[in-house]
């Protein structure tokens, strides 16, 4: 997605929403954090997005993620410039200092193609969400792809969604992107912005 | 907003999201509706929009609504593609004929600086939008800025989600977009895209 192209947002699914709106806020040198790495499609994004002078700090539970993750990311040259950790993204804020993260992205579940009873849990999804926060830079933004189809999954979407709802709104807005007509309860989109 | 400058909609008010998705869908000569005419901010923005090729039909139950946007139509010196219908939006199918319109513009609720007591109700809007919906051309959308805070609001606001969340998935993709850690209720936006 170029800036100056026309976007055909409508048409996309809700993970590309998520990318759209990190395009509108990172510039070249921010620090991003992938909080779920999975096959590494967003940390390339992120690492695409943050330029030479940027920095993306990337977590994952899972060896085989991180090892994927960084096959990907040499093979686009881009691996000086991502940090992976193979650790739980709950513990992301003892790696980052605070106000200094322009774009933290979750997105939810299993990760694809690997053991799909292994997904993130609601404890830690929301343990993490709480580390990112303080992180966040004026202007930045966390997105959260959030599922309901899975096992688990709706108590994970209910505890983001009662967690993110209680979030000071003196310095964090909460847009929730859902789409109603769906027989089979598709993803939902939260996108926090530190506005102040 | 241009096309190509950075949009920043995370700082806006949904009825700023409502403009920036109509102005994605929108092209020169396209026919567009302003369903909730007002005060006729929106009527120009789609006029504006629509460009000299295109035309604009605006509906209002109240005729001093309809008095102050064709002066600031006139003033614009866009009159001359704008149609404007003393008339419930619950009839302008009546007006119009199928698969010809490109958008439907609803800012529910009570104009501002007239008579508070003078609301949109949920039987007409319903009725409104289910006129609106046959309308569309492909890639059009309907959007609908729906209110929650003064009287009667919220039965209107639950009679849309209700009604959205059940038309046809296999023509229709409605999203949502809600701002949740609000203690104040903020307004809730739907956009309806016709994708086949």
């Amino acid at each position: 997605m170029k800036d100056n192209e026309r976007i055909e947002i409508l048409s996309q699914r809700l993970v590309t929403w998520a990318k759209w709106f990190v395009k509108q806020q990172v510039a070249c040198g921010d620090i991003c954090v992938d909080a779920t790495v999975g096959n590494g499609f967003d940390t390339l994004f992120l690492a695409e997005c943050v330029g030479p002078e940027g920095k993306v700090y990337g977590f994952d539970i899972q060896q085989s993620a991180l090892d994927k993750t960084k096959k990907l990311l040499s093979e686009a040259g881009l691996l000086d410039r991502v940090y992976l950790f193979h650790d739980s993204h709950s513990n992301l804020g003892t790696y980052l200092s605070h106000s200094t993260v322009k774009v933290v992205m979750f997105n939810l579940g299993y990760l694809p193609g690997g053991d799909h009873s292994l997904i993130t849990k609601p404890e830690t999804t929301i343990q993490a969400l709480k580390a990112a926060l303080p992180l966040l830079t004026t202007d930045g933004i966390i997105t959260v792809v959030s599922y309901r189809g899975h096992r688990g999954a709706m108590e994970e979407y209910n505890a983001v969604n009662v967690f993110l709802s209680e979030i000071n709104s003196k310095k964090y807005r909460v847009f929730c992107i859902d789409i109603l007509n769906q027989d089979n309860l598709p993803p939902v989109l939260f996108v926090v912005h530190r506005y102040r």
